[in-house]
């Protein structure tokens, strides 16, 4: 049962970026990105319009926080020295940032973005105005591939998804109200959850459960993003389900096409090209295989099927920290890859072990939408799939 | 009883970026912000690594999309076209968007940025490759001052906050589950407002409700941004509770300092030093009034109590479609409106009526926390506060 990520893994990742420090020729790496922060030193803290932001030499690990920030760093093993600024726009969070990355000895750095993000109406002046600035995107490209300690994580977290999305499928019956059926079983899912999970359990919420299960259903599931209507469950309608658990920051997509009472002749169709089209997807998954074939398979057996004008988008996406991560199962990754306009190359066209993708191919006609989502990790030989959830029809009846 | 934006605001708005784009050199008006897209046209999405891209000249309102988003656009009565490319990365939106102006007869353009932001592993070309670019920040600030219409509808959220809010109030006793608490607050105050709005409820929510309620406790309350610990309530426990509901896409905020079970006198205390700035706050506030004024009334009476040194933060933000909006209650508030960095000017350091304030100057000693936070509106002749939560201590003890 994984449900904290070691204090080595901080280790190894710092160790990571500073032998590229050292290889280059900067003498420090900047983040203003939360989750690479986060990725880097095991602090975590929700982006607003107060940046934070790190700074990382051969010697040295700093942080620059707004004061609200500094009780919840200040005894992180990692981090060095931690300055900061009372609050934005009082404070000068990239001056603050600057001097003390010139403290650290450095004047030259290499940042994952020459100043903080606009979150939430930020406004300030480029890094590039007080030190010498190029900027490097290392860590969303070391996220790409997960460790077998991450790897446990989302799996885990596969497990209590599982649990919220029993629930959901118990509660889910003519007459019931999706935000009742929603918010019951990610409470119950919750509470088993932590009170399974013990001490053990990271703190990572606040108000909310660490499981979330929900659906949108009837005519919202035409819409990939669509909404939960204000409107009870009826013999007849389609759910399109999801269900995840935060596991220390770790993050597993389960979604499954459900039906209140026995599905149209129609339904059952479209139902079972979605299911072939993602058994397809799942089973041409693996260790050097093209992201771009993987998508181009399910849009091949879509064209096959005369349905290709029902799909909306690609197969998935990696995920992990983030709901959403490249790369993804899309067929234009490899040209992707290779164009100018990105740092990547042919190698990074290809699938390899530690990668999590989300398998979630869809139809969607003018009545209903079709789409399970199932998290699958590319290991050595092969692929393990992640969520377990039974994806057969006869299982996703509600009756 | 406002539940919906009328849709002449969206005239309204559209109408005014159009007299600067005219008044301007530029041709066309382009955005890639998700909140200054459904701003400007009603069009709400999720902005994903799947850029939305909206162009605005004179005569026409077109929408770059991914496909997955253009059926929910396609019925929208200010959108005259809406073009898509297939999904990311495969297709190329910014080239997309490019062609789209070119095709609205516009070369050079004002953008809310060059290029679509890097939201979940996005990346691509900016758009000064294609087009001749300059930036504005047009809808940002818009956005500080609300109509009538807004106001009503952060109004109605304040409603059913506070019956969230009750509900926590409620089941919140020793032996209690945060968790729980939290869940089932927030899952029958959603209902309650399902029920009462029925069909005036505009759908904007997936599988949670639109009301949340929840809170930090215990230890965690030390810190402005703590989790919820996985630990049942304890007479003695310290609570920094928070409530809003979301109404066609605005917010309010109400967070109060709860006690369960009767309270130290050090509680009592620093409650009270507490209550007594955040009226402080809201009764300085008003039209013309300086923010930063608002801030330092705050730190002096902080100082006179000599608690100045349990603050970690300003008192309060602008609130509405983002949790979070400028301007700030920040005693820098002043210079940052007068600094070169930015675009404001010193007309800018003065509320307006319109302008919706969270008022919560917290205090954070090494055992818990104190904030009560409110959400207020500067009228034509003062200010009213929307949310209404008795903030008095009697009514803040759970027994």
């Amino acid at each position: 049962m994984a449900t904290r990520l070691p204090e080595s893994a901080y280790d190894d990742r710092l160790a990571a970026v500073r032998e590229r420090i050292a290889a280059s020729d900067a003498d420090a790496g900047v983040w203003f990105g939360a989750t690479s922060i986060e990725y880097l030193t095991g602090f975590a803290h929700i982006q607003t319009e107060r940046p934070v932001v790190l700074g990382v030499t051969p010697e040295r690990c700093e942080l620059t926080v707004p004061r609200l920030e500094v009780d919840r760093v200040q005894d992180n093993p990692r981090v060095d020295a931690v300055h900061h600024y009372f609050d934005y726009p009082g404070g000068r969070p990239v001056e603050a940032a600057a001097s003390m990355v010139r403290e650290m000895g450095a004047e030259s750095v290499l940042a994952d973005a020459d100043g903080a993000p606009g979150t939430m109406g930020y406004t300030g002046p480029p890094l590039s105005e007080f030190l010498d600035v190029e900027t490097q995107s290392w860590v969303p490209r070391m996220r790409w591939a997960k460790t077998d300690d991450e790897v446990a994580l989302v799996r885990e977290s596969a497990k209590w998804a599982n649990l919220g999305h029993r629930y959901l499928a118990d509660l889910a019956e003519p007459g019931a109200h999706p935000a009742t059926v929603s918010q019951r079983a990610s409470t119950d899912a919750s509470r088993a959850m932590l009170d399974t999970l013990g001490s053990r359990y990271v703190e990572r919420v606040r108000g909310d459960g660490p499981v979330t299960a929900g659906f949108i259903s009837a005519h919202e599931t035409r819409l990939p993003h669509g909404h939960t209507p204000n409107q009870r469950l009826r013999e007849g309608d389609v759910l399109v389900t999801g269900a995840s658990a935060n596991v220390d920051g770790y993050h597993s997509e389960l979604e499954r096409t459900m039906f209140v009472g026995e599905p149209t002749d129609e339904q059952v169709h479209y139902f079972g090209v979605m299911l072939e089209a993602q058994t397809i997807a799942i089973e041409a998954l693996g260790p050097d295989v093209l992201l771009a074939d993987v998508d181009r398979a399910v849009s091949d057996y879509f064209e096959e099927q005369g349905v290709a004008d029902l799909a909306q988008h690609h197969v998935g996406h990696n995920i992990g920290m983030d709901g959403h991560e490249p790369p993804y199962v899309d067929r234009g990754w490899t040209a992707h890859c290779e164009s100018e306009s990105t740092e990547y190359d042919e190698a990074d066209a290809r699938m390899e072990p530690g990668h999590i993708y989300t398998i979630e191919p869809g139809l969607y006609t003018d009545d209903a939408g079709y789409r399970h989502s199932d998290t699958v990790v590319v290991t050595e030989d092969g692929s393990e799939v992640l969520t377990y959830f039974p994806r057969d029809l006869e299982s996703n009846v509600i009756r």
